[in-house]
């Protein structure tokens, strides 16, 4: 059976996450009930990132076989004219070799989280940012973001429903940065425990309006306790952007 | 009485346009009845620029008079307040002199029009960019729109129903780039004809194609004539940014 790979972006705010529930109301639900509709048979889909409620994805990459042979290209027209009007696009597509697995030959994540830091909410970006009233430090945030880089047990930075086997990643890249009022969280690592960087941003952002010093911050990664965790931060900031294999 | 100056942001996509209408779906008509609730008076709002239906502001400024004597930054955050939930935001209030006018005191205007140019449509900017499928030179329009800079008569830029005396307007700037998937027209004058920026853009997307050479964009220009145009770009992709005084 040919198996094909699609690049997805999607709006996270009207769907309860990437992966698929009874009621429906997941993306996954959403593309499989498209492919269903053209192709008559409904593939399970695998995705390299399962985002949350919320979460949007730039760049989300999934994988599916179909009995037929499909060109790659009629693949992700024809789930795109059936995905209409959901915010869910196909961006790429192409037919990869049977071992290709979205979620576990990637070799790379890639997530931004953005944070409007001022003090009048969003007309525009509603759903798209955390918006912080407080200002925030991002200098701050970028140093204490440093002192996570590397293996470590993030288990301060992991959801109580976590389903990985080990608390122990290797997170390779944390960078904040400031464009005027719009702070950028971007953190890349093979792979990330459930919430992850919602946690991360959340206890940054406790050091940015100057709550925790840096130490504070080494002291909650090096606790390994998920009560040491700050408040964590809302899902609608996030975006999946980037898969590497 | 004491005349306050604000910058404001909104998404056009809900409203009627800026002007206020009987309907009361106009963004002039919901900050006017958030002013009469905290302040007991509904003033007349001016405003830099009339937007068009769907048109958002980054840097609309607008200005008005009350009775009473208040601090600025309250007037701000009392509009604001009853604004909610409504995709309007006051992002700065100051008290002005007596003779500032927000329309007639400007200076410069900036618009920045947005054309994603992709084959897939939008799931995360709907109603926020020009969906545009056929692949774009922008190169070439950047060229064209050069052609449309200083004083000319730009009748075939301007919609049937403007009321400006007279078609001679003096074009400051109008840069043509493009940032992956996203091609940015910015365009800044002192002021501009009703549909100036999508006349324009929608006649530089006829360059882009490839259908118009940069003559007949000139010709279109030299034409002063309405029938010339191009198809006019939707309002949806169109931003008002700045306004100098």
């Amino acid at each position: 059976m040919p198996r094909y790979k699609l690049t997805v972006e999607y709006d996270g705010t009207p769907y309860t996450g990437w992966q698929s529930q009874k009621d429906g109301r997941a993306v996954q639900n959403k593309i499989e009930a498209a492919i269903e509709k053209f192709a008559g048979e409904r593939p399970v889909i695998q995705a390299a990132g399962r985002t949350d409620s919320g979460v949007h994805a730039l760049g989300q990459v999934i994988h599916f076989d179909l009995e037929r042979d499909y060109d790659p290209f009629k693949v992700g027209e024809a789930i795109n004219f059936h995905l209409k009007p959901h915010p869910i696009s196909i961006l790429t597509w192409e037919k990869v070799a049977d071992d290709f697995e979205a979620r576990f030959s990637a070799k790379a994540r890639h997530y931004e989280y953005q944070i409007l830091n001022r003090r009048s909410r969003p007309a525009l970006d509603h759903n798209r940012v955390w918006h912080v009233m407080v200002p925030l430090d991002d200098k701050a945030m970028h140093d204490a973001a440093q002192l996570a880089l590397g293996q470590h047990d993030f288990s301060t930075f992991r959801a109580s429903l976590c389903q990985a086997k080990s608390p122990i990643k290797t997170l390779d890249r944390m960078d904040v940065t400031r464009d005027g009022e719009t702070i950028f969280v971007n953190v890349s690592a093979r792979s990330f425990l459930h919430s992850q960087v919602r946690s991360f941003v959340g206890s940054l952002k406790m050091v940015g309006e100057g709550k925790w010093s840096l130490a504070d911050f080494k002291a909650a990664l090096d606790a390994a306790d998920r009560k040491a965790c700050g408040p964590v931060a809302p899902a609608c900031g996030l975006y999946l952007t980037q898969v590497d294999y």
